[in-house]
């Protein structure tokens, strides 16, 4: 990329991100109301602290750190790094103030703006490639962000509404149509030119069995008939740690969802509004959709099943750039990226020949590789243009705060 | 009181409340940093909740609730009034904002104005009474606001400062000098016209030994000797329940101290500054205070020990007038009320006869009398003209982000 | 004392100690139901290692411990003697077997028996005082025997009973009289020549107020009209701490208590039986009590008042001589002493001018005055002429596996 | 399996199941010293349900239950039978006693030999299956029982002996060998006519990459370098959940290891040894056998590539009927099966196709698959006969008291 034009993109990014946080209030940057979720306020100063510490450190021997306490209060999980706030903690700082916060933003950015106009043309490839990591890595907090002010507000008496009006595309959902795959050897992983996470490499070989994959994902309405069939009460439905989990926590419905007098409505970033019916069912945990999938006689894609179905599908869905921050009812020619993020049966490990990024960015992805599931596709709060088909996603089980969903999948006999 | 001097005395206090709160930028009133603190806007708020709840709702039959649920958030613990937000989970909204706390504030402001001069002769007792409370009671939480807010900022690695000089007269503390008591029948407990809380009451006989009283508190030098001597690895000077949670909490000294090299600071709401030797020793709990009695072979007064002298002393001290919100040496004269709270060994439980407040008003005093202890004389946080000496404070002995300190006492063989 | 009196009676308690464990199969020994109890064979061995580590090993320098880890193992809480298994984990130790904890007791019985005959005059006394305390404190573990084998037979599914039958007097209880007393100078502690724990001493003079006290506990058919009442459901009858706990704790009724279909049961040591109206209520928590008073308009006695009381009552009643080990209706003479330990509404703290007893032993009593609350009077599980009007038994507010009972008081007008 | 032979099998099984307990006093049986062990005699018990629940319940229609809450005592964890007695709460039952507890499995080992000689030609087949089902239930039994024994002594201060004597082979471990496996397709999963668990079915194909296999698990002296080269304090080693619990639990070494002045022990079942360096390092959880890896620069092998590997090996090695119960050096032809289970970097879930078993034994296998990972080959604790190479043992990444270690694998370039 040349440096006018990672400087438009790095001016983009940014901007996106505070614009992202314009309905909030001072007061709603303070927030984490789970440990999972961390106050917005740490979001727009960590993705400055990764720019500021493996780039700005890294390019500029003599960069001035914008604060002496910063490093320790916004570095994230970086242990060969340094020493960090704990993250059940984030929520418990008032300073640095948002105002100062955005100072710290405001200085990065001219820091950075310095650094692309000034590094020579030998340093070049090498800053150009962090930038971009840094910018995806923005793009990665910017859905978090909105995760993140969204359980904020449900846990909040007040139902508070991020935006005011929700404006979803009226219509139901289009009939579930099923896609066929043949068996046979296949291959995943990124390849090319363009940017990719160190998790998504190397390109390779897998088998994949004779299967078809449904072209939407699962909608509320149906979900609601797997629980007025009793779903959440027949432990043959599901995993033993979902079945243990459902019983302590007291778990009848998806995360944003209740009922009030006899109908159900669900909490969104808008408030809480009615279920809408013909929309796909969101923030589930895997235990809820693998259960699901069992009611129904089927099961969730592989991962590589998955994956082989997206490269045949066109980059077009439900992002950011829709501006809905919601997902919509699938339209005929089916649901394939955006929306939600689909839930694989794939425990997140490494690709064969996987090698994580050299130094201290090596702790970016490889280490969470234990005890979490793919998700696949993006959703309705990804940044359109950061997910491809090879983008993996992951989270444990039994997290439900992201925008997750629900595609079936069956083996052809 | 008359109309006017309780519309003075209204503004006044009020006008007290928000001025304690400007040295805070808005993220600072979020933050709750334990169980046991509350975030400055909720403590803005429920006292604000408490004129509404308990005059407006009582004196103006059509009072218009300023918001459906502020009742639910900002009600403290009053159980036969109504269901409430968790207590743990009161640092967790950021709605409603510090805006729109304060417009609260302002509307009840203007009711409670506008019903001092409307309510009739009649109601006019009964109102005054419990606008009396309802003032005591904001001056409660003023002292809470100032342990609450120093508590916040000394858990933010940034420590920052809630104001910034603190000037502490110079020179040492006068030397201790004790206090001797004649063993027979005294009276404790409110008299008078002036208020007191229900727990205060009725004033009976106690039968007390011989005994002198330092007319002194502890000061931080002399608490560092029982450091020094090992007082912390003890267990033959520690109440069990103490031992445990030293144990537990990894103790080590009292709650705002830190060594750096070789020298001791604390932790004050003017940031850390340098241990001074000769003012009282402050944030300790029960468990320390016996403690430390116990290995300078003496004990803790009784509550009505205290009283009794408390009420030969003349009610001078360093209470929030001083405008130092910090502990001084003693002087020539003794140090009885003011600078800190000092614990007794007595529990706190009802006086022979003790009836609490009718109806709901009951739960503000008696329900807590299990388990904790009382402490006497007011501190330099607390309002001047709050305090007298049969006002009992109480707080569990593990607890130490009031201003505790630490007088001792003795028997006469 | 002398020698052969001495001997006797170490073999009668002794002897008895380990008939109350002969309805235990051997696998009963071994079981802590919860962190409070402790397993019967603990119990069997500690008491044999306060004889050992406080008599032996002071009065035999040469004694020879019986096993090098014993004194790690069999160490209850006397951290200024040395280090120990931690209280939660008594119940985790297969080894030493019931078998070999038998052959520890047979051993320190035979070197205690030596002991007694070789000693010399002159360490006789303080020998024979030692001893005496160390049978007491036997006597108090037998009561502790009953106490947690009653709960590690309740928290079996199989309800198993210690004994197979459980003959309870006939007929009703008797109608409650109440007791007067006029306020003035009375003295409580103990006095004499008799044993008695160091925190029942010094006597001294209290101040008592005019009121009266009832004359029997009360029953189980009087509580239930508390329950009836919705007594577990009205947060105004209770301590903040006890509505806390109660929610918690989803409490409803006394411990051991259960409905099946609409009939109460009690738990006991001869297993589920049908509730008996006319006994005394028991196994309440000190909130429950508390709780029960306020309801019915009255109070707790005050510990002051019931020792007095206590003094003028003849010391009979139902003690493990009984062998009920349950408490029954209250006859035509009232109910003082055995049957149940009664609240009192006074928290353990120390007389005035109370010492400790010396050295390691001082941690026996003097350190648990925090926090507990003071019971008195014995119970149908204490041995018979281990009581007396001074005793002074303590525990929690929220405990409720001892044959804790409930008394009232009134205040007199 | 004609009837002659399977009442055979049954009763050599069923014989070594006791023989196994031999050992023990009847204290031993009664203890669970973590959430994840369980009571030798709950073992014993749980095993015999098994039978009588899913075998004579099922062919015996007129079949008495031995007794009325068994089944609610010893159902481990067949949510769609009924309820069970909470898993952490299984340590605190004394009764049944072991003797009632052999009386148990007396009467169901007469009842199964009735129903072997009496049922009828038709309902056989059926019958075998479901019995060959218990008998290899009962060996995964009787592995846990000899882990279980070890974990419950081991938490013992007195560090008792499960057996006298332990006579470990001498010499030094075979010099490490790499196994080369060329990639393409392959298959895994149970074929033929043996027994087999249903998650082992069914063979299907799997895709290998060129790699290659240790011959030999690592030795406790090879992981005592990583020890020594700061194996436990390096982040970058180790996956993310690892580290975090490295800390919180302060693991610095294996399980059973501990340092007594400069010289390494384990605690093993004939007590406390010096560690043997030539032996395979053993009770290692998935993060530390994954940070060994990583730190030699190798990986974990794959579950298919095992599989694959072990498919042709002899089925030899030290299983329970070298009578040792501890793992020995490698010997010149590698080390496959026996000695210790060994860790995959496979997470456990479905194969291609996987169908449960019918009704409530679907619970056996399948709904564990989520969050643990694979071990194969079986180990010293495991009985001989019971293992085989599609056999899939799992444990969640975590865990640590199986019979684990560790053998490296990598990949060709």
């Amino acid at each position: 990329m040349g440096r006018e034009q990672l400087l438009r993109e790095f001016q983009r990014v940014r901007a996106f991100t505070e614009k992202l946080c314009q309905p909030l209030a001072v007061d709603d940057y303070q927030i984490q109301s789970i440990v999972q979720t961390s106050p917005p306020k740490w979001h727009l100063a960590h993705v400055s602290w990764f720019f500021e510490t493996f780039i700005l450190e890294h390019f500029k021997p003599d960069h001035a750190p914008f604060h002496a306490s910063f490093d320790y209060l916004f570095n994230s999980y970086y242990y060969t790094h340094g020493k960090m706030q704990p993250r059940p903690e984030r929520g418990l700082l008032s300073r640095p103030t948002v105002e100062h916060v955005m100072a710290y933003r405001a200085y990065i950015d001219e820091q950075i703006r310095k650094l692309i106009n000034q590094v020579d043309e030998k340093a070049w490839p090498s800053l150009s490639n962090r930038m971009v990591l840094g910018l995806n890595h923005e793009q990665q907090h910017q859905e978090l962000l909105l995760m993140d002010i969204k359980h904020n507000f449900f846990i909040n008496p007040l139902r508070p509404a991020y935006r005011d009006t929700l404006v979803i595309p009226a219509g139901a959902t289009s009939p579930m149509h099923w896609f066929e795959c043949e068996g046979g050897l296949y291959s995943i992983g990124h390849q090319g030119e363009g940017f990719s996470f160190d998790n998504e490499t190397p390109r390779h070989s897998v088998l994949l069995y004779d299967h078809r994959l449904a072209d939407r994902l699962i909608t509320n309405g149906e979900y609601l008939e797997f629980i007025t069939d009793g779903g959440y009460t027949n432990p043959a439905l599901w995993l033993a740690d979902g079945w243990a989990l459902l019983q302590t926590q007291q778990w009848r419905h998806p995360l944003y969802w209740e009922q009030q007098d006899s109908e159900w409505r669900q909490f969104t970033l808008s408030g809480l509004q009615p279920l809408n019916h013909a929309e796909p069912v969101c923030h589930i945990s895997y235990f809820e959709a693998d259960a699901y999938a069992r009611w129904v006689g089927k099961r969730l894609p592989k991962e590589e099943e998955l994956e082989v179905a997206l490269e045949e599908q066109k980059m077009i869905g439900n992002f950011t750039n829709t501006d809905l921050f919601h997902p919509v009812p699938a339209k005929k020619d089916g649901q394939w990226f955006g929306d939600l993020w689909a839930w694989t049966c794939s425990p997140y490990i490494a690709y064969p020949g996987f090698k994580p990024l050299a130094g201290r960015m090596g702790e970016y992805n490889g280490k969470f590789m234990s005890s979490q599931m793919v998700l696949k596709g993006g959703s309705c709060v990804t940044p359109k243009g950061h997910t491809r088909a090879s983008y993996r996603n992951f989270f444990y089980p039994n997290e439900r705060w992201m925008f997750s969903g629900l595609r079936l999948a069956e083996d052809v006999a």
